[in-house]
């Protein structure tokens, strides 16, 4: 996201300062005095589970493009995290998602972004390439390409799910995903 | 929020228009063509329990001024959930966690929030009204005053907290909160 330069409210100059009261700098509107804050943003995933298989896509668009991802993406005004999740598995895979259960809450600080993971099962047989996507398949959990999931997140969401499923047993956690940018050079 | 009238990177006119291959309306930039997506905040809290009561804060500060609240707010860029809300129960009611555990993620579609809960005991036995609160108290479940409790998250999440106490047994859950702005208008 580039810098704030510019109020939306009126076109006026921005000024980073703190305002009285606060504790960190702000983007303020010179001329209407408006404060911009900048917030973390949502992204909803779902682990998608048929007959012992995880649903992936893979895909066509930067960043991380050609390589498989757990269908995900920035949560919108106006639905919920579970909507939104299902609305990126139409999206990206074209499922539908039964039993829909949380998952996990992942932050990664140094994206400003929460990551709310579902698990679930897929409704029916269907699935398919939608936006975004080349490809879709179903992975065993020894199939699953490690070295070619697009996003550390979705690597450590799923290690612990292939790990869960083996007992049946999932929990819910809170976790933060640190982001290796040195390991991430040798595979984009 | 205000609606975006001005573009925060060149300072142009927006305008509200699909872009291609988007599927809906998005504050787009007529000079300079940046999309201004709009998305969802964050909002942490925590529900903290001392010798079997629960610790809330009386607000000084609109919306809900004068009522009861459960220690929470706006998560800052830079943080993860759990950080911010350990940063709000400092803030709010200059108390420190132990035991800090996810208890819930509530979507709030109404106003575009989601409320990231958790749930831990009081460390050491401080605790003081801080910014933006004028009282700190513990209240027993029989005394929680729901009627002058500020938000229906906050009541929703410590009546699940109530009764699960009982047990001990705490479960973590997605799930979203109805606002009834008809019930609100009677109590502000």
């Amino acid at each position: 996201m580039p810098e704030i330069k510019f109020c939306n409210v009126c076109g006026g100059q921005i000024h980073y300062q703190q305002p009285e009261g606060d504790n960190a700098d702000r983007a303020v509107c010179s001329q209407c005095g408006h404060i911009h804050y900048e917030n973390p943003k949502i992204v909803n995933a779902c682990i998608i589970e048929h007959e012992g298989k995880i649903l992936l896509g893979k895909r066509t668009i930067p960043p991380r493009e050609g390589f498989w991802n757990v269908p995900a993406g920035f949560m919108e005004n106006g639905e919920s995290t579970r909507a939104g999740a299902r609305r990126e598995v139409r999206e990206e895979v074209c499922a539908e998602i039964a039993d829909m259960q949380l998952f996990g809450v992942y932050n990664i600080i140094q994206r400003n972004q929460v990551h709310v993971y579902f698990r679930g099962h897929l409704k029916g047989t269907h699935y398919a390439a939608g936006a975004e996507t080349s490809e879709v398949k179903l992975f065993a959990p020894d199939e699953i390409p490690w070295e070619q999931i697009a996003f550390p997140v979705g690597i450590t969401a799923m290690k612990r799910y292939v790990e869960e499923m083996k007992s049946g047993e999932f929990t819910i956690i809170e976790d933060d995903i640190i982001i290796d940018y040195e390991m991430l050079k040798k595979f984009s």
